[in-house]
């Protein structure tokens, strides 16, 4: 800790400061008076600040491992929980440096919105959203007005100057009355933005106006619960998707639709349930009520938001894999039987394809990488994998068959990012060092480590560009058989057996990042470019936020340019969800994306087997 | 039978014939060559057409008693079926007298356009649905044809010069892929025709694009079903209201769902149930199925139209008796579970108060009875008599709680209008001659017979003007007690024993023509008229169609204006009903007179008491 500013009259005092963000290990100076966030984004961190840090949504949690911070502010012990303050949790945008310091950033702070570091957030949208909320102080009927409770209200909304198309949308109807008179007649009604506009809830005048976004991931769902009146976001939850007993991805999901009668209602139904439990949790740990939220937006792929809508499948599942709906659809929350406002909307973002749904509409939207002169790759890793590609002002996407790997799936010590994952591997001098999640002792390996793997395996000279073991090789008393080796043995294990990589295992790997490859190779022929003239690449997903850049280069899963074009972003879905409930502007630019991104069918592109079988060795970038 | 036209060149050729109209007893001279439907019309009858002769609609039957027509006409060979054509059914528009005839006019074909005798009906409105028909041919999708099924429409409708903002309506989605691929991409699509539309339903190319019209009161169900591409009526069924069940009345329907949790629920279940069987029946009856019906209208009571629609009905039940909903409303028939295409929109008309429904707004609509310079009385007679006066162009509409007499109840011998019931009663020197329906023997009296009993009775000078048998009178011999008469003694009657008149029964047609001419007076007076003013008016429903006006003039019943001004108009709330199906304008008008109808509240207007005890006396007119 050094100071460089003398102190005086019209002087910024300020001290330089170490900061430490941990576990991604990068270290910033910074002046004392800059709040970690600001910290963190110079360091080139992704860090979560959804309303901008104003200290409103809560998403830019720390924690603080050693040295000092400035004492909390109110906003900070108003918006975390005391316990949570004690373990040394703080607001990055509240919260400065008291000295050189060493922060945690939790994986849930991880979930980003790039743009803040490239552009800073408010510039990137405004406030806009699709519901307003007016309140009203009605006079009831009496023996001598007879007018209908509709009327009524639409007469005191035309006297506060609404237009006089104005309507009252029918789901709130067998409600309206007996609220008009439990609430003797003083409302809040949320009406949407639209001209001519429609009353779609009627709330208590002491309730916020809240709305719902959704990304519904084929294994995960996430739910952020964000008030429409100021624009926080209140808080967010996370499920497994209940869909997984009906088939781990979507292709098999698909099959049991066309395979059992009132198959797709089921999937609905239960993703819907889940969805109600989710909700009643934000509301629970906020104290809301969920007929509050009059608002949502849900995101998925396109073979999720067809199970959530109810929409048919079957052609999805088959060639030439059709959506039947890929345009922006205003759906009734009341007909989906979510736990929501009666006469709330659900909208739903349009897809781009049968493969490119409209959750990576919404990463595109928060990575803001539609749209500019930039060349920029965009990018979602999972079962299946989204590219898009911006170049030239124009917009390829395409999807990949990557296949679960990166999932831990069809990986034989393979398991989801959990407790007791091994998610960092190193090799130095021929010893295996690894990291846990949680740092408990290893019970299996998920996508990030299994990619470590992999690619120190290979920089060791231990794995062949073919992927076999390499015989004679300091490491090879780690063969337990030909194609065999122990990555950790039983005696340091959870499990009370090695831990295994197995060659199949390392296959596997080649097979997901030969896809991914020669996907993003054919989208840049088309545009006409060159690996080196990706300007930004977006990498958003659980497993893209936490996988190691360098590796990924090593294995040749991305490009060989250099580490700071590229940007994890965390559930870059999600983020963009909640600005799609945020800004009717951004609904409209979605429509744009979807519109405007010409889809490109890899299997049928002459390329792609040629560079799909090339992109199967473990060369070192392309 | 005379000749009247010399024959020659450019002279024409005819002959003046008589035709008898039964059951009404109309007499009218003719020129041989004008159509039945003409003659019936220069007699002032109110036989339906709605398709104005035009031999599509099929509403105009009439059979003929004696004589002869010309012979049938291709038209009528194709739209009756052969056992009516041999049983002397024929269609009015279509034949022409050949010489003096008796045709009978079935009550069925008095559900009359009234307007279509004062101006004609093709000036009325013009042929202009909600929905319109387009076929397409569209390209399948193929490998190397990716779009969405939603965008392949959209596109081939942008393609026809549809509006770029088309969109295709959420509830058809379900269904759509599998329609397009069953056939074959060749598909008719219903449109709706406000900008910028909705596609809301996929139809085989050789199906034809139908709607319903459904007039719900409270005791029975009419529903019409219609050809929306021809314009034509191919059906018509009526059903009892099931409701009747939960009981006989709304207030009595409001009550149960009061004191009932999920009354609403049964009420509405009960109701749309025994209305998909009334579709089921005019799509057995054509041929049709019923996702070919893309457009409904609903008209009914504002109880009725709350009980359909599922909307709260505690507070029409009680004092000042609000209307949740008035304004014209949209719903989802897929929402409604009404067996329908699950895209169809279901057409609400406004309600003008809690007991002035969309019923009534049909009524007047079917009348042309709310706009012009005429002064006009439009009235709906039953327990509840709705009943509208226009007056310088001005509007008062109000509601009077008549009670059920007219239909039959609460009078001792009292039934509806069925088979065996007393519909007309005559006494000529104290002997008392009775019709029944369907000339069976008699087992009650319904509404009709009731009025006539009591018009009869007092014009013989055995009931005095307090409604109190005559002693001393040469019917005296006919009282089995001092309030008690005998009407048929049991030799004569299906039921073994006497059907007797009571003092009660008297009273209760005293009340129920008091409160309707209560009703009248006071909106008389709003308007600032005298009865003689009144031009016009109209009488609907079905005790209105059948009742005699000249002893409702007497008993007080209606005012003593000539009889000539008086239009008896069948079930006008159904014809008002399909004119909403066929023409977008008569939607805004339903909107215009639900909004510019001043509503009168009899039971706190200062006169009202005061007018009603007068109005208890049995003095001819007023
Ligand atoms: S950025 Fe810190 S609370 Fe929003
Ligand atoms: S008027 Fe005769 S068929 Fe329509």
């Amino acid at each position: 800790m050094v100071g460089i500013f003398s102190s005086g009259c019209h002087c910024q005092i300020g001290f330089v400061v170490k900061i430490d963000f941990e576990p991604l290990g990068r270290r910033v100076e910074v002046n004392d008076s800059e709040t970690i966030l600001d910290a963190a984004q110079r360091a080139g961190l992704t860090v979560a600040a959804i309303c901008g840090g104003r200290g409103t949504c809560g998403t830019c949690k720390i924690r603080l491992v050693s040295g000092e911070l400035t004492p909390p502010t109110s906003v900070e012990t108003q918006k975390l929980p005391s316990s949570a303050l004690v373990s040394g949790f703080r607001l990055a945008c509240q919260s400065r440096p008291a000295g050189d310091i060493r922060v945690e950033v939790p994986p849930e702070s991880l979930t980003a919105l790039q743009r803040i570091l490239v552009e800073g957030i408010d510039s990137k949208f405004e406030f806009d959203p699709s519901i307003r909320f007016v309140s009203l102080d009605i006079e009831p009927p009496d023996n001598g007005d007879f007018e209908a409770d509709d009327l009524r209200i639409l007469k005191a909304l035309n006297d506060l100057g609404f237009s006089s198309g104005i309507t009252i949308s029918p789901p709130i109807f067998p409600v309206l009355s007996s609220q008009l008179r439990s609430l003797e007649w003083k409302i809040k009604l949320a009406v949407t933005t639209t001209e001519p506009g429609s009353v779609i809830a009627c709330l208590p005048v002491n309730a916020h106006g809240l709305g719902i976004a959704c990304d519904m991931g084929s294994t995960k769902l996430a739910m952020y619960l964000v008030d429409l009146e100021t624009g926080g976001i209140l808080a967010r939850t996370g499920r497994m998707n209940p869909q997984i007993s009906y088939g781990e991805d979507v292709v098999n999901r698909i099959a049991y639709c066309n395979t059992h009668q009132d198959g797709r209602q089921i999937l609905q139904h239960r993703l819907i349930e889940t969805l109600n439990e989710m909700i009643g949790d934000l509301c629970g740990k906020t104290g809301s009520r969920p007929e509050w939220i009059v608002d949502c937006v849900m995101v998925g792929n396109t073979a999720m938001h067809h199970f959530f809508a109810g929409f048919p499948v079957r052609q999805l599942g088959e060639a030439p894999f059709i959506p039947a709906v890929s345009q922006a659809t205003y759906l009734s929350a009341g007909n989906l039987h979510l736990n929501v406002a009666p006469g709330a909307e659900v909208y739903l973002p349009p897809n781009i394809a049968g493969f490119v749904g409209s959750d990576h509409v919404a990463m595109l939207l928060a990575a803001n990488s539609w749209i500019g002169e930039k060349t920029i790759v965009s990018m979602d890793i999972g079962t299946n994998t989204e590219i898009s590609l911006l170049s030239g002002g124009n917009m390829y996407s395409c999807s990949c068959a990557s296949g679960p790997a990166f999932e831990g799936a069809h990986i034989e010590a393979g398991m989801r990012a959990a407790a007791g994952a091994i998610e960092r591997v190193q090799i130095r001098n021929s010893q295996i060092i690894w990291q846990t999640i949680e740092n408990t002792r290893p019970v299996g390996i998920c996508g990030s480590g299994i990619l470590d793997t992999v690619a120190e395996l290979k920089l060791a000279g231990f794995l062949d560009t073919r992927g076999i073991f390499v015989r004679d090789h300091p490491m090879s008393n780690r063969l337990k058989e030909k194609n065999r080796m122990v990555l950790i043995p039983a005696e340091s294990t959870g499990i009370g057996k090695d831990i295994e990589i197995t060659r199949r295992d390392i296959n596997q790997i080649q097979l997901a990042k030969a896809a991914i490859q020669a996907g993003v190779k054919i989208l840049l022929k088309k545009a006409g470019c060159q690996p080196q003239d990706i300007d930004d690449f977006f990498i958003a997903g659980a497993f893209g936020t936490y996988l190691d850049v360098d590796h990924s280069i090593e294995i040749g899963l991305l490009p060989d340019i250099p580490l700071e074009r590229y940007h994890q972003m965390g559930n870059a879905a999600g983020v963009g969800a909640c600005q799609l409930l945020f800004s009717k502007k951004m609904r409209k630019t979605a429509g744009f994306i979807a519109n405007n991104s010409h889809y490109v069918e890899l299997t049928i592109d002459p390329d792609f087997t040629g560079d799909f079988l090339d992109a199967m060795f473990l060369h070192r970038g392309y």
